[in-house]
């Protein structure tokens, strides 16, 4: 007989008892006495299990012997109210096939309560676990919600390069790109590699940010945004670093800094609060496991005004502060972590949107403020991450922006099309960068970057 | 005063006449007579023109000397009903200022009708024109379509890997991602490269598919999605390749051959649908402009229900086809381009998914048939364009998975954990590839696939 299969989600949320059902997943666990076998059936489709009740009359224990944990299953029966805590309804199986075995000596997820770390090196079975399952669902939810947020109000998406020919941003080290043989490439006259045999005619990396071709976008399309992967070489083994993560750059003509401010605070207030509506769930499963003061933080987020202030304040309210700092603080010097932490966590208490820093510590795209020393950026700082945004009103004045960059020694050539948008109808215009995995980790409360991306990249591994 | 800027779009639809407005955005002609010019002013939210009228009274000519076609400029005025042809609504100017000029002179998209190529070595100003910006709008709202239609049928996005330490799908020829030193990579002893000195401790390369960590995914959370970038470093300077390209990779746990089939049609057909409803304008100007049976085309996609046939069935229709084919036809060849476009164009008039192909011409992970000789593939095949869809029921038996990878040459030591899904709790799982630009193709009626990405890849260009 033919029965369309449903989901664990579906079931647990149907009103209609008493009609004969088929779920299919993996068993998480099995326990039964006499009369009766248990079984906890998952299929990723939402963090409960579905309850499973075998009679040992129709199941003898020893039919059920390849119902183990970890093994697929397809399972029909009745959907009835459960009779039992902590599930509203449960199935009562009349037939239960298993696909898939999962042999208990060899399948690594039989015992609970493995270490995250233990579970990264099996990054093909962690989505399995509640914690991971939990993770990558608000993950998903999170990027529909960016989507839906920028579409919703006007932006188009734009995929901007993930191969650059240009060098030009400097936010980072950066990956090469390359079909050269690497044993003995193709050498020019005086001995150097010769790259104008390579794929694209010239040597090629990997993106840092898709800002500057989104700039393009945004003097044509009005607003855009990009949401793609970039990379850092840089040799950082830290819980806060990947080499490969993906970003989210809107960039917006005649969107001037306050304009940029209004957006950035809007746009994570609403990522937040759909994450809160949407993933109730799994939220409340984090939040129990990880970290008690989840939800609480998530909800202030979504309720309180960020507070904003310059640099310049912030430096006379760090310099009068009663807290000793390992860095110290100057006009002039970049914040360190201890410091953007005590400004939110200490003394406002509420996410910071910190402008105008000093232009040397600066990127050179930056507009320039009047007078002359500090430039028209903005740092979104929030509690427990830091630094969750930056962005700036870009410099859109042909003259200071060759300026800034002869500088900053950022060469021209390479950018001469970037130019080209302040020859050519040259309009004030903003953006920022959201790097995804930093708003994975706040909403999901993780502690460590690499468990927050289904196959993390950092130096030494590329796994999976 | 403040006053609040209002998109072209806003006021192109606004019911709300003689009201001051302001608008922002770029001059696309001017035109003027001794009593009145006239400005078009596009800010790229929509492809049409809000027309600016400026009384010579109030604007002498030589006042509007820099609203020249590319100077972005911010307009005052009072909204009105347009007295002339061709729009609704117009704005009588109280008030234009030239944020930004742009020299007659030097401004390329100066005059109309730019060749398709001339444009594209202008990619940074070509979203300005009608044509670009229609094709980038489509791209947007296919994207979101792509996502909103996963999300709302339960599946969930994850990010799989764009750097990759396996080469095993052998889709096609791969970029190496490293940072040792060109010229003088450290040597092993044997003088060959000594790679455990690279970044990720090993030879790494940029993905060719998401598949393989795909059904990673699936196989924990049941119904998931890719859509990242892929890359193959073929030197193929063609039409329909490029080097770097987007791709939408569904793979669903529990499902087989039919369930998707019946996935891929229903996808395709959401899709060109939302375009036809939220792209009207733009679908418009480019039927008009490139082909006049667009969007009947679309339409009969979303209309009509895809013919579905074996492989085998339809080696029997081309060799009983009257038509001279340049490839010969028989039993175990890969079909040409000639051979899909008969089939979709000439034989059924519709698109077209032919199934069970032999095993020899399709990939190691596709389920084996019962006869042994073929596989349980699909290829969706559209008018205009082939094959659109490549997907497959994946084999999900470890024995008769690693035996074909046996007389397949794949190496299985990379593919650890893909076999262990075999090992542990194994089930049936299908799924596809969408080549993004492949739909935008069909979807804009553009001739070129460099013509629908922003920023084309192709051998030696990486342009901006």
């Amino acid at each position: 007989m033919s029965l369309k299969r449903s989901t664990v989600q579906q079931l647990l949320s149907s009103q209609e008892l008493d009609r004969e059902v088929l779920v299919k997943g993996w068993v998480r666990t099995r326990r039964s006495n006499k009369y009766v076998a248990f079984i906890a059936v998952n299929d990723g489709s939402v963090i409960h299990n579905l309850q499973v009740v075998a009679d040992a009359e129709k199941f003898p224990e020893d039919s059920l012997k390849d119902v183990a944990t970890g093994a697929s299953v397809a399972v029909r029966g009745t959907l009835v109210a459960s009779q039992g805590k902590g599930q509203t309804v449960e199935i009562q199986a009349t037939e239960i096939t298993v696909l898939g075995k999962a042999d208990p000596e060899e399948y690594p997820l039989q015992k609970k309560g493995h270490s995250l770390e233990f579970l990264r090196e099996i990054a093909h079975l962690r989505p399995r676990t509640n914690t991971f399952g939990a993770v990558l669902r608000v993950r998903h939810a999170l990027a529909f919600a960016v989507h839906e947020y920028f579409n919703k109000n006007g932006f188009y998406y734009v995929h901007t390069p993930i191969i650059t020919g240009s060098d030009a941003e400097g936010a980072g080290q950066m990956f090469r790109v390359t079909t050269l043989a690497p044993e003995h490439p193709p050498r020019t006259a005086d001995g150097s590699v010769d790259f104008t045999e390579d794929f694209f005619g010239k040597a090629t990396n990997l993106t840092v940010s898709g800002q500057l071709e989104g700039e393009i976008a945004a003097m044509a399309l009005g607003k855009v945004y990009t949401f793609g992967p970039t990379f850092r070489a840089e040799n950082s083994n830290t819980a806060r670093h990947l080499a490969e993560f993906w970003m989210i750059e809107p960039e917006m003509a005649f969107y001037e800094l306050e304009d940029n401010m209004d957006l950035a605070e809007d746009f994570l207030k609403s990522l937040v609060k759909y994450a809160l509506e949407h993933c109730a769930d799994d939220l409340a499963f984090l939040n129990e496991q990880y970290d008690k003061e989840l939800l609480g933080r998530l909800n202030s987020v979504v309720e309180t005004d960020f507070k904003r202030l310059t640099y310049t304040e912030a430096i006379e309210i760090l310099k009068s502060a009663k807290q000793k700092f390992e860095f110290p603080v100057d006009w002039g010097t970049d914040l360190q972590s201890e410091h953007e932490r005590y400004l939110v966590e200490k003394h406002f208490k509420k996410p910071v949107i910190l402008t105008n820093y000093p232009k040397e510590i600066k990127a050179f795209y930056m507009k320039l403020d009047e007078d002359g020393r500090t430039v028209r950026a903005m740092d979104v700082l929030f509690p427990g991450i830091g630094e969750i945004i930056g962005g700036s009103q870009r410099e859109e004045d042909l003259t200071k922006l060759t300026t800034r960059m002869a500088e900053m020694h950022v060469p021209t050539e390479d950018l001469w099309w970037y130019l080209d948008l302040r020859k050519f109808g040259t309009a004030p215009h903003s953006g920022f960068g959201l790097g995804f995995e930093r708003l994975v980790l706040f909403v999901t409360g993780m502690a460590n970057i690499r468990d927050v991306i289904p196959f993390p990249r950092f130096p030494k591994n590329a796994a999976f």
